[in-house]
């Protein structure tokens, strides 16, 4: 955990407006996965609603996590110290995250 | 395409307010997301929450794919003919979607 | 578990030569990722043998999901009485592995 | 691509005698597979064999990824310039095919 404070302006600043586009953008993907639960749509178009919607996530994530290492990783290793090696770890347990979820 | 007319009662209709109340909450962590990139969380905070809404939403998909394969693809096998072939079909396809997503 | 003795002819069997084809030349790309490392090959190449292996591994696997589903739980649908519920719920346990691994 | 000799040690290498005996033993599960299916095994009990194959090499890559990230990203940053840059989109491009397949 991070309280997002100790750290130098993240990576996905400059972006910020282009991710919560995505990310409302997926608010509404899970909402109109209600309707359609709602109106007894069927079981195989919500399914294909619900991978639509986990490749948008997992490309938001794979977008954040770029930008991370390019920023926060990178500056750890010049600053150099144990913290570029916590850093990495740190990365790959999100990576592991992400690759088995 | 499917319009849920052409089928007898949908296999997740007697679940019906349990998957809405998981896709309501589905929808709470997509707000979540948008209020962490807003607050310039940590990247790495973010990723673990995606990483948390995307396990949820593959369990809601497998629970959907259960209960469609129970009802729908075992009454059209038992219902005999060529629809049960088509079936199985779409439910294949529909898994390979899941897990490739 | 089961000793393969209790069952019609799985669905496979008609495609037997098929499978073992794809699954000697996945372990030929086993013995290609040791060559790789034996020669000290750069990572990101090793990775994306082991991204193609990983492709080819999930493709058999949803060809032998597809044909099961079409001959044994539809076998199980017909004949009626609890098997079918039964084989229902052990594809999508082999379903749910095979999405989070 | 990489010829593997532009690079000063890849970050495996001290490990490389570990990674040779999990891909043995990866090689091994994919000719207990083709066993399998010879004996005509019962086509849950070879997912389940599919899923354990892929989560083994599923860590080999996240294994393999970690130290490449510690060794190669980490030494790319404190040499500077753009070849930290590139080594950074070179592992993005890695993990979105490891998260996708």
């Amino acid at each position: 955990m991070d309280d997002g404070t100790a750290h130098a302006p993240h990576g996905y600043i400059s972006r910020k407006d282009d991710y919560l586009k995505r990310l409302r953008r997926i608010e509404g993907q899970a909402r109109g996965l209600q309707r359609m639960v709602e109106d007894e749509k069927y079981c195989i178009d919500i399914l294909t609603q619900v991978s639509a919607m986990t490749s948008a996530l997992q490309s938001v994530a794979l977008g954040l996590l770029e930008e991370h290492m390019s920023h926060c990783v990178v500056a750890a290793a010049q600053a150099g110290g144990p913290e570029a090696e916590e850093k990495v770890r740190e990365a790959s347990a999100a990576i592991a995250r992400l690759v088995r979820s």
